[in-house]
């Protein structure tokens, strides 16, 4: 597995994916600078009349609905249709589920209808897509990631899908297998889009994996080790979003891998 | 006064409101980022769909015009009219009122039927809701603070709300008393966004607030404290932004509240 | 030409335009910040309803196509045409031309029915623009500046507009005249919205400029400087924003001038 980890990342970085981003308004500028620090290619486009020019030279798209609309929505459903009609992987971010009944509907359309190959979000929202009553706080996690692996299993299994969910111990699973990731700092929950910015790091990673769990996994191993060493630095959250991305830069991929295990 | 202050800092740390910004397009970012930093929650949301059951759950509203669009102003009035029904306190930001007449009418008609608790805007912002002929450039502010003391008390009291301005001295009124909170640095003028998250960290504070009055001198304080440290600091507003979101994050409370006079 | 460069930085400083930005939603608050730092005023509006009482007061009119939809090539039609009457100047990014039809035909619509005095992009939107078959990946380019001098020139000609391409080394033609601006760093490219941001800044210039050729070529010049400064500073592409934006700040418009060589 960490073996897996290692050659993923080396490949995310040699083949520099192009990933769309069909996103939320509040993190597309950290999106793309995390992308373009990790060695992948951002776009970021919604018009529908653009969107199978883009997905054909894609190589992953990315649905987030952190500020879902109407048209936000159609233009995620086009694009998502074009990506399986193209054979381009899709991993959604359920932003919010649980939040509100649109948010926790849109993503479960999602899961039916696009079949992403990878759901990645924080444990509050698996809890509310896999049925529970997630105890949501706005867009942000009170439930830890240990917490839900059952759920997750759950979730996994029913949309023959790879849950990712971060926490003080990011977990991945596929439905049998699980993974842990150590390492982070606290403080990746106190800048926006670090999370949304994992979606589409996991979505770069899965361009070029060999299968989704090993793309998942390989994200947030990047994320857990390039967090950790700008924890050491910053002295807020201010300062850490800087470290954060030229650790991401600067990556050390067998640190990442090392930082993998399964349950 | 200052006690007021200290405590309402402290209080609103320890509770960590929920804040909704309907807010523009250029700092979503920045404001999420500030309102983690100070120790509240963000959420950005704007689906009508979805506002009622968001509203329910949130400590506080923002509006804010900086980007408004026909559609940006349906959703602020649909969230606003929740917000009344949820007992929701609301805070507008009348971004760039007098540049243009839809900003001023739009900023005007939310105060007529929302009636937000507290107005926070720069010196040009306030005269032109005045009445009186702002001689606004853009969105930046060429009226100081303490130029327009009569009219934000006439502001204040025709709409039964608090009206907090940004300047060189920030100046504060409920249309009776008038507060004054010195501190800060000349370049939080020169980073996008310092003046909206002064906004949304007022809707925080008054989350938690005895009253509106000291919830926007809480709120500015607190941002005199961090950005006259940060002033120190930093090279030019790029280091300084990081600077401010570490300031905030690790904020001294004691020497936020003695930067209040009262008038 | 140096001299004339350097005279259109501090005029640019000195005068502060006022700079309104229909821009794409991933760049908005870098736009913003940059532009304040190089001393000028920036305003993000597309509201129809509000366009002409903006463009009245704005000295230049950005129009960029990072992620258009109708709504906003409505907006930037109107604004284009008000900008026309009121004489303000134009500059056009066709970010991603040639990724999609939808981006071409929109920039090219732009170019013959606005008529922009200045074109700012990279070397894969110039090829596909100038009717090449640009190798376009995303939005990033896969052509350097100097390959596409003949469809620079002859972009520039058909259209009877200057045109600014960065690169290694940067490179602006009215289609008669050439000129190269040496410096930079190759993190430049990867940090979302420099190369939106430098389109920013040269409608900064132009608002004071003696004419678009020495507008375009003072905004390059103001970023080689800036950029080569910065990106020895830096540990990667999180610092080096941060850098930039304060070296920006702080700008020796004469070294800026030295960069400029005329081919």
């Amino acid at each position: 597995m960490q073996k897996d980890v290692l050659e993923n990342l080396q490949a995310m970085r040699q083949k520099s994916p192009l990933v769309h981003c069909i996103t939320n308004l509040v993190v597309m500028q950290v999106n793309a600078n995390i992308l373009l620090a990790v060695g992948a290619s951002p776009i970021m486009a919604h018009a529908q009349e653009e969107l199978e020019d883009l997905v054909k030279i894609i190589n992953a798209l990315v649905l987030n609905i952190g500020t879902l609309d109407k048209h936000m929505i159609a233009s995620m459903n086009v694009a998502g249709d074009f990506a399986n009609k193209y054979k381009k992987p899709v991993v959604l971010d359920p932003v919010g589920a649980g939040a509100s009944r649109l948010r926790t509907e849109t993503a479960l359309s999602i899961l039916r209808t696009i079949k992403p190959c990878i759901i990645r979000g924080n444990g509050s929202e698996i809890m509310a897509l896999a049925g529970e009553i997630g105890e949501t706080k706005g867009v942000d996690s009170t439930k830890d990631s240990l917490e839900v692996v059952d759920e997750a299993k759950q979730l996994a299994k029913t949309f023959q899908t790879v849950v990712s969910v971060s926490g003080e111990v990011d977990m991945i699973t596929d439905g049998t297998r699980v993974a842990y990731v150590h390492g982070g700092n606290p403080l990746m929950t106190l800048v926006t889009g670090i999370g949304c910015s994992a979606t589409a790091v996991t979505a770069a990673c899965m361009a070029v994996a060999k299968n989704p769990f090993i793309g998942a996994v390989s994200a947030m191993a990047l994320f857990a080790s390039a967090g950790e060493k700008a924890g050491k630095k910053c002295q807020g959250p201010g300062s850490f979003l800087s470290y954060f991305i030229d650790e991401l830069y600067n990556a050390d991929y067998e640190d990442a891998a090392k930082r993998v295990t399964l349950g």
